[in-house]
């Protein structure tokens, strides 16, 4: 007799402020139900990645009082990870879970929206998506799609990879193979690299048999989760190619229309407590297993000399004229990128670089 | 008949996925409804500050559907802003919005919440507090006043503060009158400066007529906003003493308790949309205010001197084991604090660092 409950405690609004309520759930029982499946790029609760489409489909169901209910499809599932896209576009799904660059042979200039060499960090990507024009461009370019995108996990700063060769000049990257996908891969590519693309599972084999010379994939805690500090010697910073690697998530457009306001609202801000947690989780973890890998795992961390990342720095800025020539849309995206990150440079300059490295005297 | 509609509606159930829904509004107005007050420390519609306090109020409202609705009282209107905290324990009001060293005459252990000399920057304090230990220690300070706390903002690294005499040396603070609150200003107190309290909106005409040397206040946009720039010549970095300050949002216990659980969990999603929200806000308009401040305002930025941020440091430590002496509840925070300090730095030297480093390169 839930309904009638419900008309029962209706009939008594207006209600005063902080009245105790014993329980809404059966209120919210009786509202519409909305059933969603989100496709992801990622092995179901894959660290960092998969945990954080689980994460985001928690709080949506939570703060909908279970009206919106999503099953999570893990790579492989229901379709390949590279189809994530078209299933949110078609509405084989209504969400999808992943990062723009794996969408860069559809849309090249999405990859703006992922990683960019030199680019901004994860507190300056989202100050360009939420306060700056970013997250406006973003629904642009998806939006002849079909699908509406959000960022919903950072990365943050991740480290430059896994080599068996010291770095010292340029002329070391010379006839690598490296795993390194997206811009990164290109800028070394113009230096002799021979880029590869391998999802995660299968860096370790590579690298392990000789497959591959070296490889990049995040930051500390989920490159052991890989074991990559089995199979390389020296462990090199920073990652220049990924300084906020953003992660996207899908939302097919009329399933989006078709929820009333509440839930969208819902829906939009899940998003963002969603790309806050991952970069809180992985800036913590991090922390940890960066201590274990040098104490335990004795790992010798190594910094890419000035002369190279001067050298990489230039590089991108070739690879990125060369994107924008590919994707007339991706003119306007990286103008407003490049603007942004010009300001936000000189401010964090004297922010959070002068502090970090105040912090740093001894 | 809005009554009468809905339970037709809820009739039908269980609807299927995607199914578009007239209007929800109608059927959300039948649940219970809470309205609630919000008291804050600053002024109404206060750049950044009071702005924040307002997006997380329309952000609730939004989530909710309407289901809470929150009145917003500025500094002064129904509580002083420095009662903001005995107001919403009291249950005066069921919210209260400002910053955790506010209370620090109450509660000394508080400030590690708000603002540490050399402590943690806004990215690292979100991991702190929702991977570390930091929320959990933070409810547990507050439990026995019935008040619970969130982190509902973050300033990022300030400035270090505007000056008419350049700070070549430590000699150089030396009898200074600074506006300057907190752990900080307990620090400057170590080489001769004496710290005065004073709102942000009194902060100009002390300066103008002397009646202060110096002060600082936050970062190129709230300071411009109070035209700081008019009456000091030298603007000193970095915010060596408010690394990542943290805006806070109180709710009391017993209101937060009567919620059911899906508005509980938007009322916790909301304070981190809003954290991150200032963040991304400040950020964006720090990176404008700066350029006007160098090219129009002809402000001459000034980096203090390596020694001197050495000894400050030197003195924090000092500072913080007063403060643990003063509130033995503060010993556990702080060494919780301090744990993820030095795990954070070490993995930031090498990535956030590093990075900042690596894009300066010319």
């Amino acid at each position: 007799m839930k309904r009638r409950q419900f008309v029962k405690t209706a009939g008594a609004l207006p209600l005063a402020a902080g009245l105790a309520v014993q329980s809404s759930s059966a209120q919210a029982r009786l509202l519409p139900e909305y059933k969603w499946k989100m496709v992801t790029t990622w092995p179901k609760n894959f660290p960092g990645l998969g945990m954080g489409a689980n994460f985001l489909a928690k709080l949506i169901n939570e703060m909908s009082g279970g009206r919106i209910r999503i099953s999570i499809y893990g790579a492989h599932e229901l379709v390949e990870p590279l189809d994530v896209f078209d299933a949110v576009a078609d509405g084989k799904a209504e969400m999808g879970h992943g990062a723009a660059f794996y969408w860069q042979e559809k849309i090249p200039a999405a990859q703006f929206f992922a990683a960019v060499p030199f680019g901004l960090t994860a507190q300056e990507m989202n100050a360009w998506l939420y306060q700056g024009e970013g997250l406006e461009l973003w629904h642009e370019l998806y939006a002849e799609y079909g699908v509406i995108p959000w960022a919903c996990g950072n990365t943050g700063v991740q480290m430059g990879g896994w080599f068996n060769r010291e770095i010292n000049s340029l002329a070391d990257f010379q006839g690598l193979k490296m795993r390194i996908p997206g811009l990164g891969g290109q800028v070394l590519k113009q230096h002799g690299v021979e880029p590869v693309l391998l999802p995660g599972d299968e860096i370790f084999n590579a690298l392990e048999t000789g497959a591959i010379d070296a490889a990049e994939w995040a930051a500390p805690y989920n490159d052991v989760a890989l074991g990559l500090h089995k199979v390389a010697k020296y462990y090199y910073y920073p990652g220049w190619h990924e300084p906020g690697t953003t992660i996207e998530c899908l939302v097919n457009k009329q399933a989006m229309e078709a929820l009333p306001k509440d839930l969208q609202a819902i829906v939009n801000s899940a998003m963002r407590v969603a790309n806050q947690e991952m970069l809180a989780e992985l800036t913590a973890k991090n922390n940890r297993v960066l201590q274990q890998l040098i104490k335990v795992h004795n790992v010798e961390l190594r910094r890419f000399p000035d002369d190279v990342l001067r050298e990489l720095k230039n590089s991108a800025e070739t690879v990125i004229a060369n994107t924008l020539q590919k994707d007339p849309r991706a003119i306007k995206i990286f103008e407003s990128f490049d603007r942004f990150r010009q300001q936000a440079h000189a401010w964090h300059d004297v922010s959070e670089l002068a502090f970090l490295q105040a912090r740093d005297l001894v």
